[in-house]
């Protein structure tokens, strides 16, 4: 299985499963934004709060943050974001679609292994012309709405392409109310906003996506030393988590191609086994911000966005580090990671195939099925207790509709990690069966420690 | 002390100790947002989590989405949100301030206790002017943005006002990916954006909010069956997590004054003291829509919005209950309720004013502080060493700066249920003091025993 395949695997699962919904599927559909259903939902909560956990809650030297998404103009014109947060546009003369000129460049390398010399060598997308071309042209990728009764300067608002804003204007804010100083950091997740000209490859570029971003204060003397251990802890992070580290590289992201607010970053890349070229792609990046945002907000806002550091009798601007995580982007890396096709036993002695998602607990949307063998009246009322009781801790499944080897493909597909069969012998020893997803070993556990047996293998 | 200020303690609090801070405020602020600090952020997610684990996870009938913010306006023209989402809004003649008509002439009856009879009555609340207005106007509530290259009809898209629209185009996608049938329902929680004329009240009001919202399909016949059983549940949840219940009330709302989609509405009302008026605004509602959402999307987009039930072979449009909570709203509400002064020994034998939060266990933004009586580096280790391991299950505080009886006060204002003192005698019998926020009783726990001893009193 090719890892493009695995891909359109994941895509169509996510689908048919209720991960992923397309928004607006009724009225045609949007490539701008994706819909998270019942599991999907589950599964982006997991992962949000594995992250706090990781990141804000366990540190003593991080705190969290909830901003708003939508910030007044001044922020984002100090930020450089109403500047230079542009893309350059092309337009092709034939079939007149948009597209951004560095991801068509980019794509051609990808494909031809060398860059192209110029527009001329490039084909549409689209319509397969080749060298019919636009000059390019700057476009802000910054959405804007507006506030109050008049569509006016007045009332322009931007929505944050970045959390990151929220977190450097309310620096000193949070500096006095929790008593912070140096390092120390400021952790949020929240959606952000980017008018993306070519949204695709399925949620990894959207227009409306959520971020993990930390903002990470330090002395600029130690900028270096954190940005390299922030570096290792992401990297930790997901191979915790279950990642195959086969499928992590680290991109040392050259001068001309990083933000402008960024004098060293280093990206995390997944192979999430995109079409038509390597099937790398970003899936979250470190930068050090230095200075930069804290003193174009001191410089615009006349507010000085320093720390007094009392042992040495100084004011000082603290360097920023910043890892920035795309949840969805996580999300689909999760799920691609998770894939897996390998072989079950069959009620006939054979084996068939299945579909399995190898997802980590801590990450699997469904923690546990309750599996009544028939739908006969006798086992309702012990399974139905069972579930309840379960659905206390965790999300929980109930299943009893169809053959038993089929209910465990269900479960399996969308990476269950516990089946509970409950049969006519439940009746009478007050036990069940709980079936392990990967190794598929089934244990009868007493209907009394069910609960017990699963705290101590779902709760780390 | 009057309900009135008890809100405003409660917002000077808030913004002291890094619950709530002001959006954009080193430019001058924004009543439009605001933004949440370390605790609010923390805060926040407990009723969040609450929410979901009442009314989604432990519910066999309940399943989560989490939809997009921008939809297409197709969505919102067939919704009726374009057409009628409107408000009537007047301005003052004299001072030119714009203002929404129903809000000031709600303002004027709660006053006055009797309706106003015309506009010549009203006085505007800006310059004191009265009855000069202007015609009223009717003005939309929807926020736009534009997607893609161009502002044009093309790109407008609109910022969802409720959550519930995404649920209902997905009504199809989650019946069939999640194999549920009526009664049932899905709760989503996120960001809703309204354009107010007047946002205000602190964080009661405000044109970006965050709500949880249920939309619960139903058999017809059933339907008002179902809205009773939710107006009790949402009643009860309330109480669960501790409101005082003669803080809450019942309010039928008139036919005239319901959303248009809505054939009945109960609203729970909570007494947040507001200056100006009774003191009580509206908490979250209850609606029943009928089968006005899902009828409209079919006929819009051609994709019948039905349920097929088998057992009769009849094809129906289920009915929506509709359990509709602000979840700032519901934060305001907590922290107003919980909300006291009361007395507190001193250590020269006396008694201090202690201002102290009696939030539910589940909701305290701080589950634990960790208080070494002395800075000295004797009692370091074994403090941080029990710090860390608390905060692998919790939000845990360190603090080591001024006197124990400060630092106490410091967690009561903030609501922490336990602060443990770690002092010299720990070293010898390998034991802390826990405190109770409520009781102040003091008991000694051996080290080894304290995460259990708080599992026991935090998880429920």
């Amino acid at each position: 299985m090719t890892a493009t395949s695995a891909l359109d695997n994941v895509i169509n699962l996510a689908k048919r499963r209720g991960f992923v919904f397309q928004a607006g599927e009724i009225y045609g559909g949007s490539r701008s934004a994706w819909d998270y259903g019942p599991l999907g939902v589950e599964l982006k909560e997991n992962i949000k709060a594995e992250w706090w956990k990781t990141f804000v809650r366990s540190r003593a030297d991080m705190v969290g943050l909830d901003s708003s998404i939508i910030l007044p103009r001044d922020v984002w014109k100090a930020s450089g974001h109403v500047d230079t947060f542009t893309d350059p546009l092309v337009e092709c003369t034939q079939c007149h679609k948009r597209h951004r000129q560095d991801h068509l460049l980019e794509a051609y390398e990808a494909k031809k292994g060398r860059a192209a010399e110029g527009m001329e060598q490039i084909t549409c997308p689209d319509c397969g012309t080749t060298g019919g071309w636009t000059d390019p042209q700057m476009f802000s990728g910054l959405m804007k709405t507006y506030l109050g009764p008049v569509d006016n300067e007045e009332g322009l608002h931007y929505m944050r392409p970045e959390t990151a804003q929220g977190i450097f204007v309310n620096f000193l804010n949070v500096v006095q109310a929790a008593r912070k100083k140096p390092p120390f950091g400021i952790g949020q997740v929240g959606k952000a906003f980017r008018n993306e000209i070519t949204p695709g490859n399925f949620i990894f570029r959207t227009r409306e996506f959520e971020q993990m971003e930390i903002e990470y204060f330090v002395p600029p003397a130690q900028a270096q030393e954190h940005f390299d251990r922030w570096v290792e802890d992401c990297w930790n992070w997901f191979i915790d988590l279950g990642l195959n580290q086969d499928n992590l590289r680290r991109l040392d992201v050259p001068a001309q191609e990083r933000a402008h607010y960024s004098d060293g970053t280093i990206d995390l890349e997944y192979r999430f086994g995109f079409a038509g070229g390597d099937g790398w792609g970003e899936l979250m990046g470190v930068a050090n911000r230095t200075d930069y945002d804290l003193s174009q907000h001191t410089e615009h806002s006349g507010t000085k966005m320093q720390f007094f550091d009392q042992a040495n009798d100084e004011h000082y601007t603290p360097y920023v580090i910043e890892p920035s995580f795309g949840l969805t982007r996580a999300m689909m890396a999760f799920l691609v990671d998770a894939y897996a096709e390998d072989e079950a036993p069959n009620t006939k002695g054979g084996v068939d195939v299945r579909t399995v998602l190898k997802l980590d607990p801590r990450l699997a949307p469904v923690k546990a099925a309750v599996l009544p063998l028939s739908k006969k009246d006798d086992l309702k009322p012990v399974s139905q207790d069972l579930a309840a009781q379960l659905r206390g801790l965790w999300n929980v499944d109930y299943d009893d509709a169809g053959a038993i080897g089929r209910r465990y493909r269900r479960q399996d597909e969308i990476g269950t990690p516990f089946c509970i069969t409950v049969d006519f012998d439940t009746l009478e020893d007050q036990a069940v069966t709980i079936r392990e997803r990967d190794t598929m070993q089934q244990e009868r556990v007493s209907l009394d420690q069910v609960k017990s047996y699963l705290i101590e293998r779902l709760v780390k």
